[in-house]
Formats: C-alpha cells, structure tokens, sequence
C-alpha cells in the first residue's frame, strides 16, 4: 500500500465517524429524548476523543511526508488533510480540553444570561472564552504572516483574510445603508395574515423542498428548535421551524436548508467520505443556501407560483395579488435580530460583529467595552437604539461557544451568491419562465454542475471563480440589491 | 491512578462508543432514509473497527492483570470486562472480519431466499456461515471443558451449557405438546375484529407502556419493521409496528419491549456506562419482556381493564365482555410463524431450533439434511406439515447472520419469567386488584427492587435466585401454563 492510500484509508474511517458524530447532533436536536442529554454528552465526548487521536495521530504526518499525488483530486485530498492535520497538531490537547469544557459550560451561561437580559451575567465567562480563543488563535498563526484572527477565519474558510473582508465590507456598507433608510422610510405594502395550520406548512415545506432538488430518499425533514442541515453524501438531513401566524418563517428555512442539503447532495458520488466530498467552506455553503432562498426563493418569479400554491392551501392570506405577495416576502422592516433580518439589513447585522469580534480578538477592544461598542454600532448602522440586551449583543449563541471567525462568513456567502446569480441569469434562459411555475430546476441544475458537484476540489475563492468565470467582488451583490429594493421601495 | 481505574476510565469510553452504535442502529430501522444504506454500512464498518480494537487493547489485559477488586461492584465488573476481552482475544481478527463480511453478506441471500420460497438458494450460504461459526466456536472453546456449541451460548447466556438446556426443555416438551393438543381440539372463542384506527392504536400503545412503566422523558417509541428495544441508562428507545386489523400485535409488542426497555432504565444509575449497567444476559431479559407482555399483559386481570379500553376507543371490537375478550387474547391458533406463535407453542418452535442448531454446530447434522429435519420435527411437534420454506426453515433471521446458542435464550426467559411470576404473586398481594385497574405497578415495582436495579451485578442464573429465592427450574412455567390454558380450554 503507498503512502498516499493509507494515508486516505485512515483519512476515510475518520470522515465515517465523524457522520456519526454530526448524526448524533441531529439526533440530540430533533429526536432525543429530554432526559438523555447529560448521558449523551458523555458519549459524544468518547467520540469527540477517538477523532481527535486520529486527526492528531502521528502516523498522518508519516504519510502527508511520503504521498505522492498523482492527480488533481489527489492533490486536493491531501491538500485538505495536510490542512486539518497541521490545525489540530498546532493546538496543544489541553488547551483543546479547556476550550470544549468552557465553551459546554458558557453557553448555559449565555442562554440564562439572555432569557434574563443579563449581560453582566455572561461577560465574565465571555471574557474567559476570548481569552482561551486567543491563545488558540496565536497557537494555530504562529509565526506566520496571518493574524490570530486571520487563523481563525481559516477554520470556516481558507484563503481569505480579516483585512480583505474589511476592505469589502467597508466598501458595501454606505450602500446598504442608504438602501435600509430608503426602504424604511418608504411605503411598505401589508405583511400577510391568515390560518396556517402547521400540518398543511409542513406539507408544502417539504413540496417546495423537493421542487428545489432536495432528495428526499436521501435526506429528511423534521422540525427543530434552529433550522439546520446535517451531513454529507447519501444522508443529507434538514431541519425546519413553524410558527403559526408566519409561514415565512418555516418556508423560507426550509428553501434555505434545503440550498445547504443540496450542496452535500450533489457533490461527486465519488468524493463520498474522502477529504472533498463535503462543501468546500461556510462561505460557498452559505452561497448555496442564500442563493435557493433569496435570489431564487425570494424572487418575483417563484413568488407568483407560491402565492398561488399558499393560496390553494390557506384561502385568504391578506394580500391581493402575486405583486402585493411578493412586495409581503421582502418586506424591510426594523427590527434586532440577526435571524430575523431582510437581504438588506442581514449584511449590516453581519459586519457588526464581524469589527467587533475582530477588535476583541486582536486586542483592540474589552469584553468590558463591548456591549457600549455593540450599541453605538447599531444606533450608526440602523437607526434606532438597542432595546434590551437580548434584542442586542445576547441574541446569538457564536461567541459563547467560541465562534469567533464564523460570522463574516455569512456575508461572503451573499456576496458570492450574488456572483453566482449573476453568471446564473447571464448564461441559463428562461430562468424566471420555469420559476415561475414553480420549477427552479433550471436554476439548480446550473449549480450543481458548475460549482456543487466539485465538493472541495477547488479552494472556496477558486470554486466560486470557476463557476462564475471571474474574480468574485460585492459589486453584482450590491447591484442586484439595489435595484430590487429600489423597485420595491421606489422614490 | 490505580489499574482498575485505567481499566474502568477506558472501559466506560468503550461503552460510550457502543451505545452510539446502537443509536445508529436504532436510527436506520426507524429514522434513516432507504438511500444512505451503503453509507450507513461504512460509517457502523468505521465504528466497529474502533471497538474491536479498544475491546482487544493489550493494555486492557494488563489493567485486568493488575487490578485489585475492593467491593463486590468492582469484582463483578472485572468479571464481565475479563470475559469480554478474552472473548474478543481469541478469535483472530482475520475470522472475526470473514464472519462479519460472510453475514452481512448472507442476510440478503436469505431475505431474497424466503422471499423467492428457495432453500436452495440459501443452503449454499449457511454452510458457509455453519463452517465460520464452528471455527469461531472452537476458538473461544480452545481446551475448556464446555462444547463449541456451549462457547456460542456464551454470548447471550453465561453460566448455562447446551446440555443443561436440553435436559430442561426436554422435560418441558410432552406438557407443551399435549397442552397443544388440548387446545387445538378444544373450542376457541372468537377473535376481535373491528377498525382499528392506526393513529388510536399508538395512541393506546403510548398509555400502555407508561402504565406499564416506561419513562417517555427517557425513551421515546417508534414505528419500524421489527420491534426492538435499544439502549441503556437514560436513552431506552423502543419500537413496535402496526397492523391495521390486529392491534394485538401493536400493543403486545409494545408491551414486550416495554419490558426489556424498563429493565436498562431501571438499573441503579450509579452502574451507567460500565459492565454492569445493562441487562445481564439474553435469558434474563427476555424475563423481564415475557412477565410483562405474557403473565401480567395477557393475564385475566389486566384483560378486563383493556376490553375497557379498548371498547372505548375503538367501539364494537367483536367480543362480548371482558371474559370473551381474554379467550381471544390468548387463542391457541395453527401456525407455522414463531413469532406470531402463543404462549404455548412458542416454546416448541424454540426448542426445534435449538435442537437442530446445537446439532449443526456439534457436527451431528448436516446443512444438507437441515430442511428435512426441521420439517420432520415440525410435524411431531406441531401435529401438522410445514407448507412451504417461508413458513419453515426460511422464516428466522438469525442462522443467517451467525446467531447460534440465541435460540434457547427466548425459552430460558419464559422460564424464568414463570420463576419469577411464582416469587412476585406469593410476595405480593393486590397484584390482580390494580392490573384490573390498568395498574402493573404493584408487579413493576417488585421487578425493579428484586431485578432490575441490579443490572450485571450478578450472574444470570445468580440474578433470578436472588429475584425468587430459590433457584430456577421449568416447573414454576409449567405449572402457569397448564393452569391457564387448561382453564381457557376445558375438557
């Protein structure tokens, strides 16, 4: 056996059990039983040491020296273990100890502290938090050229730098904050009100779901209390939420897991289990979520079809026609929550954090300075002042779990859905007439053959450059925003 | 740290490790979509692969050697560590993976083979899997005393040998038999029939098993093809199935795995996660799932609180009073199916199989002669002729995945639920009075103090002396079963 297949053999059982892994996550959010969680915990914790001993064991370094890559996808492969192996090594097990006991413990923390709108009950554990994810952050840059916030970033996306993320946030923000003043001070037409009976949203999330390419023989749908999608190849799980009085909410979770699952689904059956055969970083990932929800799901297109199909099943639902509907999915509205945000304000919630976490990691800013810097930023950004702490630096669970690095990715992931959006309707015709019967088909077939199916052969930046065929920038994000909130919220 | 605590801080890891095996086998049977088999086939590859090499871990025979029992716990759990790691230590990797590829292989072969009515196409593969599991059986044997056939009890039942089940169950079968022949000259009653909803059927099945004591906020109940129970500790899930005109199956299923189910939940919890922290042998679960479905599920009392509810649930189910309703419960029927076979006949179907199997095993019969055999048997036991394959030799699973010596365990729980049903009635009184009220706690609680919460502290035989005070025999079975059947089908 050459170096290089043991190297993948080994690389491959790790992959296989860290499925199982990620299954137990879907497991503990949607069917566990309540009283199970602390037994759980223990046996994750079991598994959570077998990976590390392997993604640590010295025998992967042994053969990264000796394998001889005798083509692309081989070089790619051992590219990426190359990546995780170093990363892991890097990290003293300590302080990889202390780190996942911490952040177990910060996040009850943090959750009692937000229920109670509690800040001074989460900082001193934040600080804590920062301070190991420093350390962690210096351990992994070492003396390289990167920043430890840069070393960061690389867990959730390689290739790209807090300097380069700033510069390009920085030149998107005037713009979409002339949009959000724009769109609130205009006429928003009605939101839309009705009965929507949760088995009947179910039923159409998982229509729409399939009608979005999601296969259901190799995936599912369930609910939970955060939507997310769960694991790679042919076991692809999604989950969703209801609330009664907006069915917004579970479709356009469900459109959005599903741009996720579809990803994982569509990638090269022969990558199955092997270092590419997953989403290739947060920021493609995201691309593919926000590009199924937003510029497809969100569209006038596909808009019209589904106020027809809403109407079928709910009657009435207070807007007249498929113009008012669509004018009712994309309202701008205020509001604090991240989660909750339209395409326009989603992004200024983003580079928020983003400045924060940034400063916090390289020492330019306190955790005790961060909650006044949380609050002057979004009164800058939105408009109005921080409500309660809940609605302010306690809405999101990252930091607390020491996420620090993840938040940027959401906003390259709109920016390289734009990108992708606009090679999509540059090359495919006939786009919009299939949306709008309901079909996105055209759309999804596109990705899957220019970007979803190559997994991680490419570099994330490299994936979206060969999709698109050129350089990704803001600029066809900002153009496609512009003009259709400036038509839905016209002069 | 001392060596018994290296050796109980790795075995809990190992145990951990197990459990999220089960889950993941839970998880395929019940949740996991039909595409993601072969995936799901490398990942529990994967899984297995860390547990055989943490079960056979030279460290953990020196911990073993070392180690310095100071309570009865500690010994017992040395006990059962030392077994499994000798148990694994003497079957050489190389036949351990043989057996694992031959069986995975050769369950298919036998599903397509009942399907298609062909023993011909199975006999092929079982010999395979016979010479496989001799050679298993011999290893472990190596120069003790007991048979190869006894080693393979081993695996399911410790401390009991082929010879001394035979002499039990020869001694149980011309009572069965003429019991047999009692009933299917006598007159039966009729049986239930109505519409029987499924949603109210598990509905009915939820209460039952929360009567019977099933902890919902550790455990939850699904559907699936097979009912079984999985897991132990804090996460006991168990599955039943419906069928839509006998909801006999769904509920006496439910209650069955109830039983085995309240038995991992209701161990001392201070015994989670090590040797002792689960059922301690096949026998002695099957029982606690026996006492529960047969002696207080299919008991005259608790039939009279069930016509009950069922009645109300369902309205006319074709039976007149509570009386009529336990005749149907407990219709002795012609049948070829062990698994849909009654209280009485059960034990004859195992006992044919128990005979033929130890007689493969021993070299005493061959594959080739094994239809004739079993059909010849069938018909001296049954007092009819096997139709076809389905309904004889092809209908069990478990020869073709290599499960031999599991057979007997089934009639070993029956008797020992007898023993324990004789201990429980005489100790205890009001037990019919509740079980008329929908009740079983009087008869659940007792199990729990005298058994349950005992897990592997004991040897199995050990643990229902302990239960009854007084050692096990057929007799207390016996006894229940002629009293009862007698009474359903005077003379």
């Amino acid at each position: 056996m050459t170096a290089y297949d043991a190297l993948m053999s080994h690389d491959r059982q790790t992959r296989a059990l860290g499925q199982i892994s990620g299954r137990l996550s879907w497991d503990q959010e949607t069917m566990m039983p309540s009283g199970a969680v602390d037994q759980r915990a223990e046996e994750q914790g079991a598994m959570e040491a077998v990976l590390h001993a392997r993604r640590t064991d010295p025998q992967v370094g042994g053969w990264l020296d000796a394998a001889e890559p005798e083509t692309d996808v081989a070089a790619a492969s051992i590219r990426e273990i190359r990546r995780g192996f170093e990363r892991a090594s890097k990290v003293p097990a300590e302080l990889a100890t202390a780190l996942a006991r911490l952040t177990s413990k910060s996040q009850g923390i943090w959750a009692e502290a937000r229920r109670a709108n509690d800040v001074a009950a989460f900082l001193p554990v934040l600080e804590e938090v920062v301070a190991l994810k420093r350390e962690e952050a210096q351990a992994v840059a070492g003396n390289s050229v990167n920043s430890p916030y840069d070393a960061l970033i690389e867990d959730y996306e390689v290739g790209i730098t807090g300097a380069e993320l700033q510069t390009m946030f920085d030149g998107m923000r005037p713009g979409l904050v002339a949009l959000r003043e724009r769109a609130l001070a205009g006429q928003a037409g009605p939101a839309i009100s009705g009965s929507f009976a949760c088995d009947v949203q179910m039923s159409l999330a998982n229509e729409v779901a399939e009608r979005f390419g999601y296969d259901k023989t190799r995936g599912r749908l369930d609910l939970a209390v955060h939507p997310f999608s769960s694991g790679s190849g042919d076991d692809v799980r999604i989950t969703t939420r209801i609330c009664e009085d907006d069915p917004f909410n579970c479709l356009y979770s469900t459109i959005h897991e599903t741009g996720h699952a579809c990803y994982e689904q569509r990638i090269d059956p022969a990558y199955r289990l092997t270092p590419l055969g997953h989403g290739v970083s947060m920021g493609v990932h995201e691309s593919q979520s926000r590009i199924y929800e937003n510029q497809l799901g969100r569209g006038r297109a596909f808009c019209g079809w589904l106020f027809g199909a809403m109407t079928d099943r709910f009657g009435d639902i207070g807007v007249a026609d498929a113009d008012a509907f669509y004018a009712a999915v994309n309202r701008v509205h205020r509001g604090y929550i991240r989660t909750e945000a339209d395409e326009v304000q989603y992004n200024l919630h983003i580079m928020l954090r983003f400045d924060l976490e940034r400063a916090l990691v390289g020492g330019d800013l306190t955790v005790k300075d961060l909650e006044a810097a949380w609050n002057d930023r979004f009164e800058a950004d939105f408009g109005y002042a921080v409500d309660k702490p809940s609605n302010g630096l306690l809405q999101d669970v990252h930091w607390s779990v020491g996420l620090f690095g993840y938040f940027p990715t959401y906003s390259l992931g709109n920016v390289y859905a734009g990108c992708l959006y606009k090679a999509l309707t540059s090359q495919v015709s006939g786009l919009d007439a299939a949306l709008a019967q309901g079909d996105p088909s055209p759309a999804t077939t596109w990705l899957q053959t220019n970007l979803q199916t190559h997994g991680g052969l490419r570099l994330p930046k490299d994936t979206i450059t060969h999709a698109c065929g050129e350089e990704p920038t803001s600029a066809p994000l900002m153009a496609y925003l512009e003009e259709k909130f400036t038509a839905l919220y016209p002069d």
